[in-house]
């Protein structure tokens, strides 16, 4: 049994400005909350179903039902628990020997989900996206990340300073115009790929920073890849072998 | 200006029951449009703004207002126009020279969308769903194809049927325990790729079809990739050069 008050807090962090106000954001579904349990993320509160707290005894859970469950939830399907998480303070981690992501103002939330869940895969442990990406705490960003976003850290920043400063052997950029990916030399090591916006690419105040283009040879008639699928097959031509 | 009539119609066509007994569907957005025009699919009529027909001089439009054309329309930024196109009647072309993509019962929009993109990126003129993949004319879908809607064929079909018939080099299917696909030796000549539904895989009735399984290796810890991101990759692999 869940009361107003906590109804209209959970309601209230499907909205940014009330995930900053309250420096939490909401995790949904099994697998997610799964992964959450098992990460170093601080759980404020979880609202379950009878069944889902059957099988987890040793969770600490708010008891609600179905109708309840539907009513705070941000899945079209709810899935047996909602959890409330404090963010954290994220940071890059000082591992650089592997690639890094930058992300230039991609704004759909199923794009860099599916960035951060590619990442993962990968092994890419750093994600460093423009201050205008879609918010990493955006319930659509955090379901396409299907439990990733737990083991890849994302961070926002101005991205011109941050290339400014950072010492890295190369800037790779995806662009059109640029190599063929394939017969080029990639290299991991201390590295970053930029990848830009989804109709308008990758700002002109980025490209200065970036020596070398890359480009993933077209062969039939499409304009472009989607954002997310270009990051994807970038990242496996670094990691291929 | 519209008639109720007209309104009442389009705006049926969002849903799949009205697209199957009017055998129409709708194309909107200036890209869209353009790449629809330049296609040879029989367009029933347009809506659109001032702007677009003073851009369009040789196109037969009836002219509506932004207000109208936001009542009507299926996008969360409307743009410009919207077509209303009679569905042809798909068919596999007989140019069985490249790769054919065959996807079991993918179910989100996007994914299938982004797959057709991806297709048409890499010179893959033909796609075989099976019947239970989502409707390539949900407005999301063709949405997320970018226009390469018009250049790809995509047929539903039952897949054992088509598989048993089919006479290919290789059916290849995205499985998590197969071989490397970096290392193995591709061949797109008469052959397929078999790709699974997003949670499920490829179903236990296809698998026998399959006489090549291909793997993305992992490196990280994420569980699965993206059915759409996984496609792309082994495309890349297919048609890299």
């Amino acid at each position: 049994m869940m009361t107003n008050h906590q109804k209209k807090f959970i309601v209230s962090l499907k909205q940014k400005k009330f995930r900053i106000q309250h420096n939490s954001f909401v995790v949904e579904g099994v697998k997610m909350v799964d992964e959450l349990l098992q990460s170093d993320y601080e759980v404020a509160s979880i609202f379950a179903t009878q069944f889902w707290i059957e099988n987890h005894p040793a969770v600490d859970a708010i008891e609600i039902s179905e109708k309840e469950l539907n009513a705070i939830s941000s899945l079209k399907t709810p899935n047996q628990v909602l959890a409330v998480v404090k963010k954290k303070k994220p940071i890059i981690s000082s591992d650089s020997k592997t690639l890094t992501l930058v992300l230039d103002n991609i704004q759909d939330p199923g794009n860099l989900g599916t960035i951060i869940r590619t990442a993962d895969w990968f092994g890419v442990k750093n994600i460093v996206c423009s201050e205008d990406c879609v918010e990493v705490y955006n319930p659509k960003v955090l379901q396409a990340t299907m439990g990733s976003f737990f083991r890849v850290n994302t961070v926002y920043t101005d991205l011109c300073i941050f290339l400014t400063e950072k010492k890295v052997n190369s800037i790779y950029g995806a662009l059109l115009d640029g190599e063929n990916v394939y017969t080029k030399k990639l290299n991991t090591n201390n590295s970053m790929l930029v990848v830009g916006n989804e109709s308008k690419g990758i700002s002109d105040n980025l490209l200065p920073f970036i020596n070398e283009r890359l480009t993933i040879p077209k062969i039939g008639k499409a304009e472009s890849l989607n954002a997310a699928t270009a990051t994807a097959i970038l990242c496996a031509e670094f990691f291929r072998k």
